[in-house]
């Protein structure tokens, strides 16, 4: 009988004495491992591309702190990558894509996501859901359609997403297409994460604080929501983590409607605020600072203490409350892992 | 008799059928009038610190729109200049200062902030005050401790402020003992804008959302209280607007007890959280996407019914939800105008 992995025990709404543990962006340039093999790909997106490395990466943090949960070595602008949009990354300077801002650059991307295109990530899943016992989890992931069109309408990361905030106001029918068309790659695309092994997904809706409520509920609130239930059509019973940060006092609403079978707090998320209006409705993850982390010692320990006597009663996955910081110490990571394991 | 300002009437609690209106960032960059008087001085704090240059500034937007109320033409950054630190605005990149990151640094300011030093600022204070209309409120305004000490950690502008977040978390004790400074140096910075002639006073918290919870209260919560609490010293009847960018949930508890007279609302806020929240126990001030200013037409006219539909009927400010941006049309703020004049 294979044991059963506590992650997923937790995303059916149990509560474990000690909580199950991973951390966004786990697999990443704080590790000396990860920084040794990413040098072997000339690029970051042929790193993706690449299920020998990018299976290496994904396993790497499993291997070095024991981890509940690996999370597939990817990155979301495969989605537009996939749909016709030309992307790369500059070293250090982030991503840069054709801007997808008009009604003719709309009608150049693929009507339907390119799977095959992605078919080095469904190996890596494969790979790595061979290797890995089945007490850890293995997370795929997409980014939400509002995330992913902030980088689609700017051509690149933007302060405060503004080429899509205005974008969305200017041109609402064309912006909506846009949505509609990442909403269905999604679908398409975490289906068949599901499909080459994963065994949850979570989507990352990382620019969704920047919003005005009203706009909060269309470009992410509805497209979540949909994309839940399309998974939902051919995977009924798939774990799904929706991490909508800087949703606020709006997380109540997405644990009621949204369909998510747990929700992800970002850092500025008071603890007992979930643990009041989140976590009684579905099992939650986060919400430590990164920057404790990079502190460690008593902040670390203070931080992880106000997070567990809160929540940890609950169904909780211990996490970050946003990705690991590149100058994170590792020998904080071992903190904290020594931390939840004697909690 | 003089008529009264609307804003201070508001400010009071009263609920005016017409809200009064003024924007964040009101004097700036997307005023032609603004950039040619900007020219004529060679620093950004020249300009700042000279009477004739700024109180032009703070008056332009008057001119131009009729807003029910000028802000004095300055900068956050005035504060930590006047303790002693070297501050500088380079052209385009933004603030440098010298980093108050160690107990040396930290040592060599200033006890006192130097009221001295910042005399142009209430020259420029009462050369507006006497040109005027009564029925035209003149606001004075600081930076919240924790967004002043964001920029000293940092010794500039930085992605989610993690200089400081790190300093906070890594010597709480120092950045306490910088805290306390600017503290007092608000207390007597505002107290002493009030005894120039501004007729209100706002502080701006604009980095108070990355923070998690308990650093919120610490860092961000405490300092406001014991700002207002120590202006009510000298001036107990001067009504104080917060404007705590990314507070969120905690908004109401800022309205029950930080002590101001106003909340500001950015523009995540939802208007009817606020309203059923917020407004009830405060006036509340904001909370346009700057954004939707900028697009104009019918997103502007949209997003500002939907403020106006909830909130109008009780006392509110109508104003940005952050700063104006500098690529704003003229016409589209004018838009604005005719639109609450009519409404």
């Amino acid at each position: 009988m294979t044991e059963e992995s506590a992650l997923l025990r937790v995303l059916r709404g149990e509560a474990l004495a000690k909580p199950p543990v991973w951390l966004m962006r786990q697999a990443g340039r704080y590790l000396p491992e990860y920084r040794e093999l990413r040098a072997r790909a000339s690029s970051f997106l042929d790193f993706c591309y690449n299920p020998q490395l990018a299976s290496e990466a994904t396993l790497q943090p499993i291997r070095r702190f024991g981890f509940d949960a690996a999370i597939v070595f990817s990155d979301i602008l495969v989605v537009p990558d996939a749909l016709g949009v030309r992307v790369s990354f500059e070293d250090g300077g982030g991503p840069r894509l054709e801007p997808v801002d008009s009604e003719v650059r709309l009608r150049d991307l693929r009507n339907e996501i390119d799977l095959s295109r992605l078919s080095p990530v469904f190996e890596t899943i494969s790979i790595v859901r061979r290797v890995l016992p089945h007490r850890i989890a293995l997370i795929g992931f997409c980014g939400a359609p509002w995330t992913v069109a902030s980088y689609m309408a700017a051509g690149r990361g933007s302060p405060d997403q503004m080429p899509a905030r205005l974008l969305a106001y200017r041109q609402p029918s064309l912006f909506q297409e846009l949505i509609e068309r990442l909403i269905e790659a999604s679908i398409t695309y975490l289906s068949a994460q599901l499909e080459a092994g994963v065994d949850a997904v979570q989507i990352f809706d990382t620019w969704a604080g920047v919003l005005a409520p009203r706009e909060f509920q269309r470009w992410c609130f509805e497209p979540l929501r949909k994309i839940i239930s399309g998974v939902r059509q051919t995977w009924p019973r798939a774990p799904i983590i929706v991490f909508c940060r800087g949703a606020g006092c709006q997380l109540p609403e997405l644990a009621r409607s949204s369909g998510a079978d747990a929700i992800g707090l970002d850092t500025t998320i008071d603890p007992s605020f979930a643990a009041a209006n989140v976590q009684t409705l579905k099992p939650v993850q986060g919400n430590l600072d990164p920057a404790a982390l990079v502190a460690g010692g008593a902040a670390l320990a203070s931080a992880m203490e106000n997070i567990l006597a809160t929540l940890g009663r609950g169904p909780l996955i211990f996490n970050l409350g946003h990705g690991i910081l590149p100058e994170t110490p590792v020998a904080h990571v071992e903190q904290l892992i020594r931390h939840l394991r004697a909690s």
